[in-house]
């Protein structure tokens, strides 16, 4: 009796009111339905992105929205530090470099997270950098950032803090306004228990102001069209419509459950898989792991792409494999948006399993055991 | 008992398999069965494109893909003509401005197509013309445009023509290989019968040797990043999943169907719906209208924005209205994508009760009778 169980950083597992909202037949984005599903959702975004600011949405990916932030907030020959400790901060580099924007780089090490006084010591050196560049989760290592140091650094500077937190938005803690982060960037199909297709992004005053100024090209990611639209529950091009119900319902949840809430519980489920990870003996990736997932260190004797592939194609168990330098080095598995202990618990009883049949050494039920202690404290 | 209906040219009803399609537990997209799926989409496409290019696809709507058009065919101070006949053929005029592109403009007045010969004088005068942009069904006045006859212009000159079939693809005829057109963009809520989220770019060799030369920036939009991930089944972003579900159920009714008469049923269901308005005694307001939509002129004491919101709150039944300087002048009745006799029929017999209720004299029948003499035949 093979069942499915999604344990990747996104897609994550979507509410089944959520899939049943996708069945309904299809309704006009011009309607006043429509209209007033945009406003209840962009209302319901700023409790997840602990902010007073107003969020806008895009159809597209993640991605998407990382391009309008550099092509809103940027001009041409503009300066901007980039923190490049994984594959996603590599992206930001990458886009930046891609509108002719000058990259001054810090390059962590894969599994580290950025030192903030690595990025003061440049901050001071370069005064006329327009902004930083950082990533929240970095996914493709399972590694947090201290989000809240570097806004300490850039709220006091003339120099935006642009934060992807595409992975971790309502699993790691990130308080936008209570910290002083100018710009958010997130997506539908982490946190938001969405399927992917939306993007969103937060901004504050002075990020806006810096839109004014900007001379880059842009059309589609238009942050000015997109807000303007939103403040009337419309939209400039068609939206994903369909996702934008899906997402509705997945708001309501965490509403309900009150952001500081959510993040407590992905908090819960992610030290229940670390301690779950050490009483096999196996190591961590990450040397400051997020909630949002956890990445392992496998021995060098383990292929670790034929063990996700085993785990997916035998049991129906999908865990992530690594990604770049990373390939068949690591496992990831996700503990974010639709899930609680019992979720976790299957996470890592068949990663247990898997093991075994592998041949690798481990004491069995120790994982299992170690995040029961967890959760019954 | 109300039931709801949609003839709005975009979104367009979702068939019931793709409906429940999205309903299912979501899938990774780098499993093997998301890459059969994306290669399976991928292949069927080029039937609907009628090309053997290669297709590729977008998480966006129609309009980030028309961006990408322009980012990735074009480079700076490059020259280009654009027909503007409605607000759709605007849009290609912004985005190309947006990029600091040259627009040579060619302003055809709302509800007319443009004369090829005007196109031809203008590719005589200015030889080193990159591209013409062009539009095969203007959905904002319903009006056909003689792509094939424009075709004919480009194809012995070094000028592309990049052709946005968003609404009309798989509704109007776009030869694409026999005629020689050198981009095709399209998206997923028209005729393609699925939810918002997909875009679609289909590319010849000149068009990807013009690729090459590009300088003007992209990252999310690139087409070559695009095509070469979908060669692997593969993409580099995290796709709509669930959208490219959908997609492969509506893409199987096509396909069941064929092309060819996936377009002559179009023709038929707007062949009706012309000689019902006709038989109403309601003028036409597409010169050359297309099979995609047909728009009505309303006589002056008719309000349009009333009679679409009487329409769809008391009725259910959702036609569009007028966009921009049409606005509340003319009604548009969309005979697209997942539709039959059955629905024209339905949008048909409507429009008259409606008319009636707001006390416009018509001939009650007359536009029922007119549209089953054509189905009967």
């Amino acid at each position: 009796m093979k069942k499915k169980w999604l344990f990747t950083p996104g897609p994550t597992p979507i509410p089944p009111e959520a899939l049943l909202a996708m069945a309904q037949p299809i309704d006009y984005h011009r309607s006043d339905a429509a209209v007033a599903l945009i406003k209840d959702v962009l209302e319901k975004l700023k409790h997840v992105f602990q902010t007073e600011n107003d969020v806008l949405f895009l159809t597209s990916s993640g991605t998407g929205a990382m391009e309008g932030a550099v092509a809103n907030l940027l001009s041409r020959g503009d300066k901007v530090i980039v923190i490049r400790s994984g594959k996603f901060g590599e992206r930001w580099s990458e886009i930046c470099t891609a509108y002719g924007i000058e990259v001054i780089p810090i390059d962590v090490t894969w599994g580290n997270s950025v030192e903030p006084q690595a990025v003061e010591t440049l901050l001071v050196q370069h005064p006329d950098v327009r902004a930083v560049f950082a990533t929240l989760c970095e996914t493709s290592t399972g590694a947090l950032h201290d989000i809240e140091a570097l806004a300490c650094l850039t709220r006091v500077r003339p120099t935006l803090l642009v934060v992807d937190a595409v992975s971790a938005l309502g699993a790691d803690d990130l308080q936008m306004d209570n910290w002083g982060v100018d710009v958010v960037v997130s997506c539908s199909q982490k946190g938001l228990m969405t399927p992917p297709g939306l993007a969103f992004v937060a901004l504050n005053q002075r990020a806006w102001d810096a839109i004014e100024r900007s001379d880059l090209p842009k059309y589609y990611f238009d942050f000015r069209k997109a807000y303007e639209s939103g403040l009337e529950g419309s939209v400039p091009y068609t939206p994903a419509i369909t996702l934008l119900t899906a997402l509705q319902c997945a708001l309501d949840r965490i509403c309900v459950e009150g952001i500081r809430r959510t993040i407590d519980r992905h908090n819960l489920l992610a030290s229940a898989t670390r301690s779950a990870v050490k009483a096999l003996g196996l190591p961590l990736f990450a040397a400051s792991p997020a909630n949002t997932l956890t990445s392992i260190r496998l021995p060098t004797e383990i292929d670790g792409k034929a063990f996700v592939n085993l785990m997916r194609d035998t049991y129906g168990i999908t865990y992530a494999g690594g990604q770049s330098q990373l390939s068949g080095k690591i496992v990831r598995i996700a503990h974010l948006g639709c899930m609680n202990e019992n979720d976790v618990i299957v996470a890592i009883s068949a990663f247990e399993r898997g093991l075994v049949e592998i041949g690798y050494d481990i004491p069995v039920g120790a994982g299992v055991t170690a995040a029961q202690e967890i959760f019954a404290r």
